[in-house]
């Protein structure tokens, strides 16, 4: 069959918006129609060159919601006119990642996943002319019509609207996973969130979900206030504003460093500054921003020595043909919030704008509608 | 009352065996005889200058067992005739820390323990002279008598001997405590431990009695595979003779990484071998060495992203008077071993001796009997 597609034809190029091919799901695969799509800094990330493993022509995407129309042969946990969302980090069930309590981390396809292709070492997509596509993230979400493997969809109810649910195949569950699944934050604690982009806005609602009674937001863009105090911000930080150095500030502001500490931002001297303004004793700091290839993070390790932990995490440690339907149930039922979030919606025609509002922060979400 | 000490004039200076004036307990306070103290790289760290915090001159010695001779006013946990571990790390049971779960670090007398005072801000120490002499951790064991607070003092059993015990007032419970308090190893774990002097085999014996399946030892010296091997070590690996790289080794030699990793050396290159050869998705790595004034620990985040946890510990995560008597316990029933690592006995004539040995890798551990 034929699909309209974003096409990704080499890096640092703008999408090319066009029709591709796209074969029918094999063995295990399911083939969905893409409803919607939220347009991410990852993407941005593989589209602009910065991604060492970003591979070319590919349809990039991985933040959607859709509906299953066709099911492969050996398929059993979904059907045609299923609603789903894709998921970047399947969960298959049964590989030793998914059968330990601590990870989310799925293995069943991430080396052909990783090479932009289907488990069978295939890709489902090319071109009119017939040269090879590859997928992304195993979702290639920026094509109406993609082909994925059973495990990485999460079957969602049929009430949510796929213009905002798309948001949680990606920014919702990784903010206010790594606030629940990853840090597990308890009731009453002291929280700082570095930068209020879209990740963060979801840490500091997830922040509130879990009872958290003081969430400090820290960006250099006062613009990001209003938003982030809807969300549950309770204090704000402009570091450009603060005459001292910014550790012992919000240490102090935290009476003695925050139980939990958010990076956001993907810069390894914001990473730092959140290790650092966690509470001796036992603050954790959990760094969910991707830095830019080759960059480290550091600190002494007297600040682990003294208690500090530094962790990290993926998709908000969310298992996800598990949590997700979770996750979509707490917006239905009105426990957090999507809609302010998604400031854009645009056709696939314009994608290409949408990647503009994100790189002007004028987004904090644009949401692409098939 | 006068007591023979060993005391440390200035940086850098051998010990100096003298007499000194100890005034009596004050407020809160207890005098303990200390009956043995063992040598730890600790006050050599202080002895040598490279400690930045060093004050002299000052009565080091933090790893000692002893007898309550005399309490001060409104001391009530102890008595006269009490056999005690002294406690770097006190445990007031008040602060906020004492009353918080995920820490051992006491602060009730912080402040004055680092300047060398007891808490009302005075030595009990003084030179025949007449002149000041600092305390050391709270705990100065390198006199046969010294006075500390009653809420740093670990009550022990009485039938067990003071020449092996004293070694729980720091090695034993760091490594072990690593393992049991801060790590919280499952049985059926994979380990490795970096550095096999007395902190890394007493990690290898926490390990052990914890039930982990394979505990891998790294070190530079193959004359410590025998002593590891006896106290658990299933695999030894020397660095100098592996000929690929050292962390993907181990990564294979462990299926994957291990479960958990342990750096014993305060080396802060090992303690990045350490991190990255945990398993992705859930190795927690502990960093238990001291590294020099200055020295830091770096990586990429993406280490941390996958899934990996960067924590540290102090002794041993133990409350002191709460676990202290309990490792006694293990000892005196077997479960643990001490008595192989206590390599050499000295009187305190021969202190400097003591520091020689360890210096030239003889010792595991030297042990001075008043």
């Amino acid at each position: 069959m034929k699909s309209r597609a974003a096409l990704a034809i080499e890096a640092g190029k703008p999408l090319e918006v066009t029709e591709v091919n796209l074969d029918g799901p094999r063995e295990g695969e399911v083939l969905v129609e893409i409803m919607a799509t939220g347009i991410c800094h990852t993407d941005e990330f593989t589209r602009s060159g910065a991604d060492p493993e970003g591979i070319f022509p590919a349809i990039l995407g991985h933040e959607g919601a859709g509906i299953v129309r066709e099911i492969g042969p050996g398929v059993t946990s979904l059907k045609p006119g299923d609603h789903v969302i894709p998921l970047y980090t399947p969960e298959c069930r049964e590989c030793e990642y998914c059968l330990h309590p601590k990870t989310n981390l799925c293995q069943a396809i991430r080396t052909t996943q990783g090479q932009g292709v289907m488990p069978d070492g295939t890709s489902r997509f090319t071109t009119l002319d017939g040269d090879p596509v590859f997928h992304y993230m195993g979702t290639s979400t920026f094509s109406n019509f993609t082909v994925m493997p059973e495990i990485a969809a999460a079957k969602i109810r049929e009430d949510a609207p796929f213009d905002m649910v798309c948001y949680i195949g990606c920014g919702v569950t990784t903010g206010i996973g790594a606030v629940i699944n990853t840090a597990k934050v308890e009731q009453g604690s002291r929280a700082i969130v570095f930068g209020l982009g879209g990740i963060g806005l979801n840490v500091i609602q997830g922040l509130r979900l879990a009872g958290a009674d003081q969430i400090v937001g820290v960006d250099i863009n006062p613009g990001k206030v209003e938003m982030a105090t809807r969300f549950g911000m309770t204090d704000f930080v402009n570091p450009a504003e603060v005459e001292e150095d910014l550790v012992p500030y919000l240490v102090n502001l935290t009476k003695g460093g925050a139980d939990y500490t958010f990076d956001a931002t993907g810069n390894v001297q914001v990473m730092r500054a959140a290790l650092e303004s966690a509470h001796k004793g036992w603050g954790e700091s959990i760094i969910i921003g991707v830095a830019p290839a080759g960059a480290e993070i550091s600190t002494r390790p007297f600040q682990l020595v003294t208690g500090r932990s530094w962790r990290g995490t993926a998709f908000g440690g969310a298992r996800g043909r598990t949590d997700v339907p979770k996750i979509v149930d707490w917006y239905m039922d009105g426990k957090i919030e999507i809609d302010p979030m998604i400031t854009h919606k645009l056709s696939l025609d314009r994608i290409n704008e949408g990647f503009d509002l994100m790189h002007e922060g004028k987004s904090i979400r644009a949401v692409i509608e098939y």
